[in-house]
C-alpha cells in the first residue's frame, strides 16, 4: 500500500518536464538548464539551507542548487505562507556523495544535526523525544522534477520510545502506532529494499485476524501488533534491525533519496524527457504535519487553473481525515474543492487567498499540495503547473489580459511542441454518433486515440516496435511503465482520478488518456480486459476518446481541429516576435491550403514523385523506365507532362503569390516498379511487353545500398529528358497561371548534389529549358525562377562555398544529411537504435532531433561557406526537423532563412522560431 | 592515307603523361603542372616564340607558354643542333581564342607575318614564291603532350604557282606535286573536315587507270592530276576553294589546330590520364625538310635508350627516302638504326654524337625524330621518352651510377603507380611448355593478359564495364580507340612496329600488348579471328605475353614476379627520404609474409571477417546467428574462439616485432547466411534446425541499405560477447606468442564508430576482457595493446576532438568515408559513374584516388581535430587509397603517420612517400 501510495507524488514531478524541455534544452540541447539570475548567491561549501520562521536561507530562484520543491518551500515560507519548517540538502552534495564513490561528504551530518537543533527549537519538539517527538518528512527534489526518484518517507523519527511519546502528545495511540507502521513499512521498503508485498502479506494476514475489512477497521492493538510484525518483517528480509536512533534513520534515509537519483527509472525518464546536465537531487527534511488527525483534519491537492482547458477556475480535490497519499490511494474518492466551504469556510477562504497570492507571486498557474492539521492550514508544495497545450495557450493568453505577464513572456510559456495537441484530429462527431461506447472513465487527457490493446508495459514497447499502435491498458500505472506509455498512442486505466500517475504522466506529454474506467476488467496474464460482458483481445481495435473518457469499439473516423481565438492571438504575436521564415512542405494543393491556412509562408519542399503513383500515371513512368533510348522515354515523358502541369497548376493557385520550391524527381526508378510477379504480370498485361522484360529491367534496377544509389541529381544526369520534362511543366503551369492572373513563384530544386559540376550542368540544362518553352509559349514577361540545391550529401556542406557559385539557394535535407553523416539507414536503424537510446549511446533519435554537434556542423558549415561565396544566398531546411522545436531553435541560432516541415507543424516552428529571436534577445 | 600516317606521331605524344601524372598531379590534382624555374621570362602580350639562327625566344622551361614540342625545338636550336628553324605561337593565344569565343586574338596574324618574314630572311625563301617558295609544317604541341589533337599539316605554303617553284628549286616536278597532293589531302581532311575516304577513293581510282600498284609507282602526270581532283574533292565536300594564299592556308591551319584542342578525343584523352589545368595547345610552325628526296634521303625515330627494358642501347627505327610519316604507315618494313653505318656512316656518327649530347644535357632518356635531307641531318622533335616500369628503375639506377642524376631525382623520374608492372605475375614457364602458341607479334609492351576477344572499342568498353576481361583485337589502333584500351587487359594488333601506335600507347600505361602479329587475320565484322586455319571468336579465352609477343590459346597460369637489384636499391633509396610509415592490409599469415618480404612495417588492417567462412568455422558461426539468447550465441563463440585465435598466432608469427591492427567484426551477420533456398536447406540440415527458422532469421536480418544498416561496432553494441570473443583471442594468442618468444603487437581496432559514447563503452569492454584474459592466464608481464578506431563515418571525422579522447589512434577506412560522403554505395556505383566520368562530372573515380575536396576535407579536419585533443594520437589510413600514388602524396602533406595498403601496392606506397618527402623538400 505504501508503495502505491506514493505513486502520484512521485509523478506529478514531471509537471515541469515539458516547459524544461521547449526551453534551455532547446537553445542548447546537451548544457544544463540556465540558471536565473540568482537573488541570494550560494555559500561555498554549504550543504544545508534552512527555511522557517527562524530564518529562511533559499529561494525560488535557487532550483539548481536546492532543487524545485525545496526553493519553491522557501520562496513560500518567505512570503508568509503557512509552511511547516524543515531544510534542504543540496544537489552539490548530492554529487559529492558520487564524487566520493558514494560516501555522504564529510561534514553533512554535522550541518544537519546543526539545522535539526533550530527546527526543534522552532516547533518546540525533540527529535526522538519519548514525550513529544519532532516528526519529519524525507523528500527527494532535483532542479527538475522527475519521476522514478525515491519520493517520500514520512513519520521519521519514530522509534520504539518516541511512538509513545506521540501518543502522549496527540492522545491518540492508535494514529501515533498507525503513523508508526507507516515509518516502517516506508522505511523497509525505500531505505532497506524490503520488497512491499511482505508489508501487505503480514498486513492482510492481521485483518484477516482481525476480520477487518479495511485498515481503518483494525483496532489500536491490531496497529501495535503490527508495527512489532513489521519489525520482524524487516529483520528477517534485510538482515538488520529497523534503526531505532532518529539520526540514523535520518542518515540512511538521506543516502538512500542520493542513490535513487541514479536509479534505472530516473535514468531512464531523464532519457525519455531529455533532461541532462543536473547535479543531482536535493533532499527535504520538513516537520511533519497531519491531516489524518480526525475529521478536521484533510489533505488536498490543486491547481490554480484548469490544467486542461486553462480555464481560471480553482481546480482540485480534497479528502477529509487523510494523509497526502491517500488522495490517490483509491481507497475514497476525492471531493472537488468547490465542496470545501461546506465543511470548512474559513479554511477555504483562505486557501483561495492563498491561490491568488501565489498566482501574483509566481505570475503562473501553480499546481500546490495543502494539509489541514486541526483545523490549521499548511502548505507543503507549489510549482509550476503542469497543463494540456490548450490550456497553455489560454492562460497565456489570460496572464496577458491580466496584465500578469508580457506577449514575450506569453509565447515563451507555451512549449512549442505542446501545440501539435491543439493541432491533431479528434473523433468525427457524426461517427460517434453510431459508435459503440464500451466505458466511460475519466476525460484524463485529451486526444483522440486508436489502437490495440497492450497490458504490460513491455509489450507495448515491443509492439510499437514492430510499428504497432498499441493503446495501454493497466489497472493504474507506476513509474515502472514509462517507457511503455512512451510508446503507447493512449492510455487507459481502470483505476485512479485525475490526479493518477496516468493521468499527469500523459497530460505531460501530450498523450491521449482516460483513467479510472471502472467498467472495464483486466486480465493482464490471459490478455484481455472485460466490459459490459464482451471481451476484447490483443487483436482488436480500440479507440480512447481523452476528451470525453469515452473508450469505444473499433477504430473511430477522425476530423480536423478546430482552433480557438487564443491560439490566432499567439499565432500573431509569435509573427510578430520571430525573424525566421516558416514554409511548409507539401506536395498536394490541399496540403498547399492547409499549411497556408496553419501560416506558412511558402512551400519549401513539393515532392514530384509522389505525383507519378496515380492513375494513367503510374502506367506512363512505367512505360519510361522501360523504354530502351531516350527516343521512346521522352515519348513516355510527353505522356507524363500534362498532368505534372496541372499538378503544379492547383499547387501554385494555393500557394498563389508565395514561393514554391519543386524538387525535381528524387527516389532510384525501381521504386515505381512492381516487385511481386503477380503485380509485374499485371503490369505486363497492361503495357503489353513480356513479363520477362520487366522482371529483367527489376533485375538490372535492382541495388545493394538504393539510398546510395542512382537516384536524385544523378537520374538527371543518366536521363536528361525526365529533367526537361519536369522543368517544362514547371514552367508551363507558371505561364498558364500568369494568364489567369496567379502569380506563381516556382523555384526549381536539383535534389542528392555532391559536386559543383553536376548543378553546374544541370543549372544549365534547367535555363535553356525554361527559355526554350518561354520562346515557344511566346511569352515575353520576365520569369523569375530561381534554381537552387537540397544539401544532403555530406561533401555538398564540405563544399558548399563551390557549389553555391551555381545556386541562387541552399535547402538542407537533413534526412539524409543525418542518414550520410551517421552512416544510418532510417529504414533499418530500428535494429539497433533502441539499444543505443538504452545504452545512452545517443541522448534521442537523430532524426527526430537535429544532431548539433555532427549534422549540425555540417548544416553550420555549409551555411558560412555557401554565405561566404554568394552574401545573398537564401538557406533553409526541410528535412523533418524543420518542424522540431530544439532544431527550428538550432536553425535560427545559423542564421538560416526559414524553415520547412509538414503543414501541421507549422504553427509549432512559428511558435518555435519566436521563442528563439526572444531567448536571442531581439 | 595522309590520316593513318599521322597515328604514330600523333599518339607518341603520349609519352611524357605518365611521368605527368606521377609529379605534380599527386600534389594537387587539380592544379596545372607545377612550372620548372623559367629560365626566360615570357614577355607579356607576346603570343609569338621564334627559334632559329637569327635568334632563339624561348627554351625548355617555357613548356606551359610554348609546349612541350615548341620548348624543346627551341632549346635543341639554342645548343646547337641542327633544327630546321621556326616559331611557335603560345598556348595563351589559344586560351585567347576560346575566351574570345573562338576567334583568333587581335594581332595574332600581324605577330605570325612578322615571324614568317624573319623565316623567310633566314631560308632564304618567300611564303608562295613561283620560284624557290618556303613550305612550313603546322604541329600542334600542349605543356603535356597528349593524342586526339590535330597534329600535322606538312607542305603548307604550297599553290597552284608555288608547286612550280618548288618544282624548280629542287629539279624534281612529281617531287613536287606529290608534296602538294599530300598537302591538299591533309588540309582538305583536317582543316576543311573532308572526310579522307573521298581522297583514298580519287587515288584508287587514278591508280587504276595508271595500272599502278604503289603510290610510287603512278607517274609524275598522274600526281599532276590527282592535285585537280583533290582540289575537286575539297569543292564538291566543304564547299570551298582550296586557298591558293599561303597565309590564308596558315590563318585556316593555326585555328584548326586551336579547336583540335576541344576535340572529343582530346578531352577523352585528358580525362583517362588525369590531365587538368592546361591552358590550351601552341602552334608549332616549322620551314620543311624532306626526307623522301631520293636515296640519300630519310627519316627515323629512336629512343637514347631501350624502352621496354631500360638497357643502355640506341633504340630506334628509320626508312629511306620517306617522310616521317611513312615509318608507321606500314607500307615499307623500317630498318633498325644498328644498321644505319652501312648507309650512312657519317650521319649515324652525327646522331649518336647528338643521342649523347642530348642525354647529358637534358639527363634523361629521349625520345627523338630526325630528318636526313639529301645527306644532310635535321632534328624535328625531342621529348622524354616514354618507357615501361622496368625502363624507368633501371634508367633511373644507371643514370644514378653514371653521375647524370642524384637518387631523389632518380626516385621522382619512377611513376609510383608503374611499379605494378614490375610486381604483376607474368606467365608460368612450365604452363608454357605445354600451351598452344597461335601466332608470334612483336612484344610491345610487357606484361601477361588472359582475356576474351573484343573487336571494336566500344565492345571492348561496353564488355569491360559488365565485368569481363577483354583483349582488343585489331589490325590498328588509332587514337579513337583510346577508351578501348583503356578497358582491355590487353591489346593485340596484327600490323604495326614497336613504334606504332598501340605498342607506345600501351607501354605508357604498362598494360600487355603484342603488335603486328601479321598471322592474325581479323574479322571484326564477324566478331572472329583466323590464325593457322583455326578460328577464334568473342568466347574464345586467349593469353598474350608481351614480353616474348606470343599469342597463346587459353587461359595460362601465372607466376609470381622475380625482382631486380635495381628494384631493391630503388625501395632502400626510396625507405631513406620517406617520412611516412606503410604498413600493409592482411588478412593471412601468408599475405602478412609476403607484405613483410615487399617492406611493409606492419598491418594496417586485418579484417576478422574472412576468417569466419571456412569449414567449420562458418557453422559455428551460423549457430552463434541463430541463437536465441545471448548464453546460446556465447557457446558458438566459444568454438569459433580457437580457429580466430589460431588466425592470430600465424599473423603474429610473420609479422614479429611489428604491430599488426585487428579490425573487430565489421559486416553485418546477415552475409554469414546463405539467401537461396539450396543452401538454406543444407545449412538446416547440418545445423539440424528447420529450414523455416533459417528464412525466419534471413528475414529479420533483410536491410534496405545493408551499408548503413547493422555493422560495424553497432553490432559489438547489440553482441558484446562477439566483442569479448574477439579480443579474448587476441590476448591469448599474445600471450602465446610470447611463450614462443615471439614479440606480438596487436592493436584493436573498432570500425564504424559514428560518436565518442561508443568507443567510450566498448574501449571499457575492450580493457575489462584484456584484463580478464590477463588474469586468467595468469600474464604478469605489461601488455601493451593500443585501443584504436577507424574514422569511416563522417560524423565520426567532425567529432573527432572528442573521439580521440578515448583512441590510441585513428585508421581512415577511406574506402567507407568515400561512400558515406558521397553519396555512393560503391556496390552500385557502376549504373551512373561511367556518365559522371564521361560528361567530366568527376575528375576520377573516387574509389581509385582519394576526393581532396571534399573526403580529404573531412580526413585533414578529423586528423588536425584528433591531434588537437591528443597530440600524440597515431593516424593512418586503411582504406584502397593507401596504395594510389596520389592519395599517399595527400596522406604525406597531412602528416599521416602511415598509410596501409595490400602488399602489392606497399613498394608503390613506399616510392610515392618518398617522393611526396622529397618534393616537400624534407
Amino acid at each position: 500500500m505504501a508503495k502505491k501510495t506514493t505513486a502520484r507524488k512521485t509523478t506529478k514531478k514531471a509537471a515541469k518536464k515539458t516547459t524544461h524541455k521547449a526551453a534551455p534544452r532547446a537553445a542548447a540541447p546537451t548544457k544544463p538548464a540556465k540558471k536565473a539570475p540568482a537573488k541570494r548567491s550560494p555559500k561555498a561549501g554549504k550543504m544545508v539551507y534552512y527555511f522557517g520562521a527562524t530564518r529562511t536561507e533559499g529561494d525560488a530562484s535557487m532550483k539548481q542548487i536546492i532543487g524545485g520543491k525545496g526553493a519553491n518551500l522557501a520562496e513560500m515560507t518567505a512570503i508568509g505562507l503557512p509552511v511547516p519548517p524543515g531544510f534542504t540538502i543540496t544537489t552539490e552534495a548530492c554529487a559529492a556523495y558520487y564524487q566520493a564513490g558514494k560516501r555522504l561528504p564529510h561534514g553533512l551530518m554535522n550541518e544537519v544535526h546543526t539545522h535539526t537543533a533550530t527546527l526543534e527549537k522552532e516547533a518546540g519538539k525533540r527529535f526522538g523525544d519519548k514525550n513529544n517527538p519532532l516528526l519529519v518528512s524525507v523528500r527527494s527534489g532535483a532542479a527538475v522534477s522527475m519521476p522514478g526518484m525515491m519520493d517520500t518517507i514520512l513519520n521519521l523519527g519514530l522509534n520504539d520510545e518516541s511512538v509513545e511519546g506521540l501518543a502522549k502528545a496527540t492522545g491518540n495511540r492508535r494514529f501515533a502506532f498507525d503513523a508508526y507502521r507507516r515509518l516502517l513499512n516506508m522505511f523497509g521498503d525505500v531505505v532497506l529494499g524490503v520488497d512491499h508485498h511482505h508489508f501487505e502479506l503480514a498486513f492482510d494476514d492481521l485483518k484477516q485476524r482481525y476480520n477487518a475489512k479495511l485498515d481503518t477497521d483494525v483496532p489500536e492493538n491490531g496497529i501495535v501488533e503490527l508495527c512489532e510484525r513489521y519489525k520482524d518483517v524487516i529483520k528477517a528480509q534485510s538482515l538488520q534491525d529497523f534503526p531505532q536512533n532518529p539520526f540514523k534513520q535520518l542518515e540512511l534515509a538521506i543516502e538512500a533519496v542520493f542513490k535513487s537519483w541514479n536509479a534505472d527509472r530516473a535514468i531512464s525518464y531523464r532519457r525519455l524527457s531529455g533532461i541532462s546536465g543536473l547535479k543531482g537531487t536535493a533532499v527535504n527534511v520538513q516537520s511533519m504535519v497531519f491531516g489524518n488527525m480526525g475529521d478536521d483534519s484533510g489533505t488536498g491537492v490543486a491547481f490554480t487553473r484548469d490544467p486542461s482547458t486553462g480555464r481560471n477556475v480553482f481546480y482540485g480535490e480534497f479528502l477529509i481525515n487523510a494523509q497526502g497519499e491517500d488522495v490517490v490511494a483509491g481507497i475514497r474518492t476525492p471531493e472537488h474543492v468547490n465542496s470545501m466551504p461546506k465543511w470548512n469556510k474559513k479554511v477555504y477562504d483562505q486557501l483561495i487567498k492563498i491561490k491568488h497570492k501565489l498566482e501574483k507571486h509566481y505570475r503562473e498557474m501553480e499546481d500546490i499540495e495543502f494539509t489541514i492539521e486541526r483545523g490549521k492550514l499548511y502548505m507543503l508544495q507549489t510549482r509550476t503547473g503542469k497543463r494540456t497545450g490548450a490550456a497553455a495557450v489560454k492562460i497565456a493568453c489570460d496572464m496577458v489580459k491580466e496584465r500578469l505577464i508580457t506577449e514575450k513572456e506569453a509565447l515563451l510559456r507555451i512549449p512549442a511542441g505542446d501545440l501539435t495537441q491543439l493541432l491533431l484530429p479528434s473523433f468525427d462527431p457524426k461517427a460517434k454518433t453510431i459508435a459503440t461506447v464500451l466505458a466511460k472513465g475519466l476525460p484524463a487527457s485529451p486526444g483522440a486515440a486508436v489502437g490495440r490493446p497492450a497490458f504490460t508495459a513491455d509489450e507495448a514497447v515491443n509492439r510499437a516496435r514492430a510499428g504497432e499502435k498499441v493503446i495501454l491498458v493497466r489497472k493504474e500505472t507506476s513509474p515502472e511503465d514509462v517507457d511503455g506509455m512512451h510508446s503507447a498512442v493512449g492510455i487507459l486505466t481502470s483505476t485512479g482520478g485525475m490526479t493518477s500517475h496516468a493521468a499527469v504522466v500523459a497530460r505531460g506529454w501530450g498523450k491521449c488518456c482516460v483513467a479510472g474506467a471502472g467498467e472495464v476488467a483486466i486480465d493482464a496474464k490471459s490478455g484481455t480486459f472485460t466490459v459490459k460482458g464482451r471481451t476484447f483481445g490483443r487483436q482488436d481495435m480500440i479507440s480512447l476518446d481523452g476528451s470525453t473518457g469515452e473508450v469505444i469499439e473499433g477504430s473511430l473516423a477522425t476530423v480536423e481541429p478546430t482552433l480557438s481565438g487564443d491560439f490566432a492571438k499567439v499565432m500573431r504575436w509569435a509573427d510578430k516576435y520571430r525573424t525566421l521564415g516558416v514554409r511548409t512542405n507539401a506536395d498536394t494543393p490541399a496540403d498547399a491550403q492547409r499549411a497556408r491556412d496553419f501560416g506558412a509562408q511558402g512551400i519549401g519542399l513539393t515532392r514530384t514523385e509522389h505525383m507519378f503513383f496515380e492513375g494513367d500515371r503510374i502506367r506512363a513512368m512505367r512505360e519510361m523506365i522501360l523504354a530502351e533510348n531516350r527516343e521512346d522515354r521522352e515519348k513516355a515523358l510527353e505522356k507524363l507532362l500534362p498532368h505534372q502541369r496541372e499538378d503544379f497548376v492547383g499547387i501554385f493557385r494555393a500557394m498563389k503569390g508565395l514561393p514554391v520550391t519543386v524538387r525535381l524527381l528524387d527516389p532510384p526508378l525501381h521504386e515505381f516498379l512492381p516487385n511481386d510477379d503477380k503485380s509485374q504480370e499485371e503490369m505486363a498485361a497492361v503495357l503489353r511487353v513480356p513479363v520477362a522484360k520487366i522482371k529483367a529491367r527489376v533485375a538490372a534496377l535492382h541495388e545493394a545500398n538504393p539510398m546510395l544509389g542512382h537516384r536524385g541529381c544523378r537520374l538527371a544526369v543518366t536521363y536528361p529528358e525526365i529533367l526537361k520534362m519536369q522543368v517544362r511543366a514547371i514552367v508551363e503551369a507558371t505561364i498558364e497561371c500568369a494568364a489567369e492572373r496567379v502569380k506563381a513563384m516556382p523555384e526549381i530544386m536539383v535534389p542528392l548534389v555532391g559536386t559543383r559540376a553536376e548543378l553546374a550542368m544541370l543549372r544549365q540544362q534547367i535555363e535553356d529549358t525554361i527559355a526554350e518553352v518561354k520562346n515557344e509559349m511566346d511569352y515575353k514577361s520576365r520569369l523569375d525562377i530561381k534554381i537552387g540545391t537540397m544539401i544532403e550529401i555530406p561533401r555538398a556542406a564540405l563544399t558548399a562555398d563551390e557549389i553555391a557559385e551555381v545556386a541562387d539557394f541552399f535547402s538542407f535535407g537533413t534526412n539524409d544529411l543525418t542518414q550520410l553523416t551517421f552512416g544510418y539507414s532510417r529504414d533499418d536503424i530500428n535494429t539497433f537504435l533502441p539499444d543505443y537510446l538504452q545504452q545512452d549511446l545517443l541522448p534521442n533519435d537523430p532524426f527526430q532531433s537535429l544532431d548539433v554537434s555532427g549534422v549540425g556542423q555540417l548544416v553550420e558549415m555549409g551555411t558560412q561557406k555557401g554565405r561566404a561565396a554568394k552574401p545573398d544566398l537564401k538557406v533553409g531546411i526541410c528535412g523533418e526537423h524543420g518542424g522540431d522545436p530544439a532544431s527550428v531553435h538550432f536553425c535560427h541560432a545559423v542564421g538560416m532563412d526559414y524553415v520547412s516541415c509538414s503543414p501541421f507543424r507549422v504553427p509549432i516552428a512559428r511558435l518555435a522560431a519566436a521563442q528563439a529571436a526572444i531567448r536571442d534577445g531581439k
